[in-house]
């Protein structure tokens, strides 16, 4: 019976694939390089995903576009209707003028403003400002919803340092990234995977392979500074017999995937980047990226994440 | 002693029971196939679970009809009080207009718009728009966290593929499905699990059994595109021995339970499925659900991932 | 050099203690038997689960309370700037009359509906009136976060049997209860704790004892209908060598720790509870608690859960 | 090959690092003693971390400056437009009184009370006036959330005691600290380390050393009194061979780092503290902190968690 093969190339759920060129399996800010089509346009979720995720300026903008578009439908209607049933408003003025009274009657009833000097009378006129003022609270509620859901949703902010260096490591060799948090909130109980993926030639075709590399340490309990990951060159290591050159010409990528639990909204956090041939530093160390103040304090720069300088490794390579 | 028996029967909480007919244990969309009783008929929570899971046009038509039915109640409360005590009412009006002006008097108040056209005096009336103000703010305050509640409810969408397949799989066979996001939120961390239950004849009598199928993996480490699960059918399968008219014949079932952990809401999502003896299909492939767009970037077809080509098994049926 | 010894009191974070007397560990609704003193009396977090957990009349009660005194009070500084600084007042009526007015002015203020037929003129109303506002605002907000906290909080309500009961097993005896889920949620990944409690003499001290009890099964995958929770007293049960007058001259107790997680909600609950020497039945069974409808949907009956039927335990209890 | 060696100076990702004077690693409220520089003034999770985690006097004092800096904004905005374009407002006053007219006209608006004794006319002012109410809205909106969020944070509140002790255990000694919960919420599934931290002098260089402690009991299931956590010294112990002047030239710690599952929301909380040099206490015992009152019920007494009473350790210390 013959036994059932671990398939390393299932791990990212990408199956079974031809090698890649020029392009990552994840993306640096941890994304991953894929497209979805057949998918329906219009799904709650994603919304959801999307507005939460977008740039302040532009969710500022869509709010403040949409409080525009609706106040100009709801003035239509009433200019519709017949501003002689907005209470208040001059009736003698431009049909600009009118319209602009009804967007601003409509602006005081949306927001629950209400000032008054304008009023609806009439059963149409009353009907729809009651209906308005109803859309008003729920889509403020809305807001209010993804206000809080933008500010307090928990995620990691990691800096990962720009390059993954191969550095002296007693006295063998080890590939090592630093990493810090970018926030400042308290990141406990951390644990890092790091795959290894490139295109390797089996039976004569190119397949890409993908393979976890032991570290030194895959967690630790509280992380107050940086924490410099490391896969220590040794024997068993699959970059053993690969230099910078093999790296480069298989399309090596480092995939880094890092969980945490976020102490200040008690919750586990996620963050993923890669590395790939382009970001290796092959004989490099990372330079203290912390110091100690007069009172004794750790400062950590966080600036100085990536600093690094440049060294010969020494037998190791010329014996490849 | 006799030595405590493992009851499979005990494993999705159904006890021991006899032999089920033309009925699913796990539904399609994953919910239980049972009903309870005795279950009193209002309880916050379940409410809370109903106003969640409700579609949105149910939700906003009963967020209309609500605020609809509350203006009914407070506009005939201010017509019994008299509507000679809502200055700028016009008293000379029909019952009608009397309570059309009561119904938008109360809707103004309950939205807290109050353009004041309309403002209440002496005690009774005035009170009575005191709590109304007060009840629209706070059923305003469940709508506001009720939106946020169904928008931000984490939850995975997983696209399960139609059928279930028997394929050649290196020199044996082995059951298939296949599964992708749904949604464009990142699962990472994933684990599946699939029980099979089908009417054993056991002493005669038929006893529904369950059991736990052994996959090529239960996990993966993130859901970039679609994941093939793989239950390879070797000598220690239940299913060695069975073929479709069996599994057919005896009602079999694959109940497919799915834990993931969502990056975007940084929580643990879980999805169930199953499949039942008509949604197998014995001898077929599954044909690839994805391709690279001209950027060299990972194009999935979530509409694709049921296709599949009917194929002959060979040598393993025959042997049955 | 003396071994480690592992004390089982500690277990429940009780310390070493002497016999209790008539008294429980874990009351039934899971809640600890223990208060607490020496505690600052005004904490947040604790007035946020008190205001999480009371009863929905007592909660409406409370904000229907605050409402009317922060109006009392708002209402008092106005008639003390003088009630002439509120435009609109009728200057000429009582002082009851003035101060209910007042108390209106503040209602229409604080729940900013704001009609304005009474409207703050001069530096001091005007301010007292604009702080009134946002203090309203602010109020209405923690309603709101209360409110949907109310509501939206995860918890298991799970219902219990009545009674624990030692039932014929096999060919020996077992400890049994029953539980199901009030809810209609899904529970899934389920996860059960017992742990027995009786007070020993050891060296003629009568000291609690407290120690899990080994289950036939710990967890289930999913929870549609009941579940029962089954403790074989085989040869290596603490109960072996009990029987029921020995259990309640020695004030036995049974808790029960449950864990599982909640589908709608995405995170995991706890439940508890306990059963003193008084709800344990020595010579019983349960009834079915679930039937087929016509359709073949199972149906599970909440209240037919405590269902037992007494019986005779054989040769086990004699040979005691 | 060189075996990789466990470096336990990054358990805490502080690296390797010289030996500390007169500072801690961890600071006794569980926050970490050090600062980090480098990073960008302005960042979106951390403003949230700092509004969520300030005093309440401090956050109501922001909202109330932040309420009256965005009237001035605004009123200072209607001023240069012109307050004859604030119907209702007395054109003869002084440039103060029209300010301030102006400033209440902004209250009222982005409260959105709106009494309408004042009201904006024409263009520009009630453009204006309908952004503000927006903003008001959106601000009220966020306001809202920060609040719940304030409320609603899960953390634990643990009480620990102030010393950590070493006390008589069994025939030998033990390192002994206290700790309860401080708040009336239940916490299951309790889980604690400690680690030791002093300088060391390794080939002549002094190196801040890092090592777990084993404990008697490193988790418990639910605390309902108090827990006290022990360290025995036993042979393995590496305090077997130190005495409080080694401890405290070598300027010992000891971080405590707690996890537990907080009943109330739902959620794993994490809390930490240490124990510097000074915080030992060599030869103390704890007295009781709880005791049963006329019912019988457990009552803990919070402020006698601290309590001990100090006692001479015989034979081991003079045996060092």
């Amino acid at each position: 019976m013959p036994k059932t093969k671990f398939t390393m190339q299932d791990d990212l759920g990408l199956g079974l694939q031809p090698a890649v060129q020029n392009q990552r399996t994840i993306n640096r800010d941890g994304t991953s390089n894929s497209r979805r089509t057949g998918v329906p346009f219009f799904r709650t979720a994603d919304i959801y995903n999307s507005l939460i995720n977008m740039s302040w300026g532009m969710f500022n903008l869509l709010v403040f576009a949409a409080y525009v578009a609706i106040n100009i439908f709801f003035a239509s209607i009433y200019v519709i209707i017949g501003i002689q049933n907005l209470d208040g408003i001059k009736t003698g003025g431009s049909t600009f003028q009118h319209f602009m009274d009804a967007f601003f009657f409509s602006a005081q009833t949306i927001s629950t403003v209400g000032y008054g000097h304008i009023s609806p009378s009439g059963l149409p006129a009353s009907s729809v400002a009651a209906l308005e003022s109803l859309i008003g609270l729920l889509s403020f509620a809305l807001a209010t919803g993804l206000l809080y859901g933008r500010f307090s949703r928990p995620s990691a902010k990691i800096r990962y340092s720009k390059n993954i260096i191969v550095a002296p490591y007693h006295d063998i060799t080890a590939l090592m990234f630093r990493l810090a948090n970018f926030r400042s909130n308290q990141l406990v109980e951390l644990e890092v995977q790091v795959m290894f993926t490139y295109n390797a030639i089996i039976d004569g075709k190119a397949i890409r392979q993908f393979m976890p590399l032991e570290l030194e340490r895959s967690n630790i309990s509280l992380l107050t500074l940086s924490w410099t990951v490391v896969h220590p060159i040794t024997e068993d290591s699959p970059l053993k017999t690969m230099n910078l050159e093999f790296l480069q010409h298989n399309e090596a990528e480092f995939i880094v995937m890092l969980k945490a639990f976020d102490d200040s909204f008690s919750q586990t956090v996620q963050s993923r980047t890669s590395y790939s041939d382009e970001e290796i530093i092959w004989g490099a160390k990372f330079l203290p990226a912390f110091s100690r103040d007069a009172n004794g304090i750790n400062v950590l720069a966080l600036n100085k994440i990536d600093d690094l300088q440049r060294i010969e490794l020494a037998t190791q390579i010329k014996g490849l």
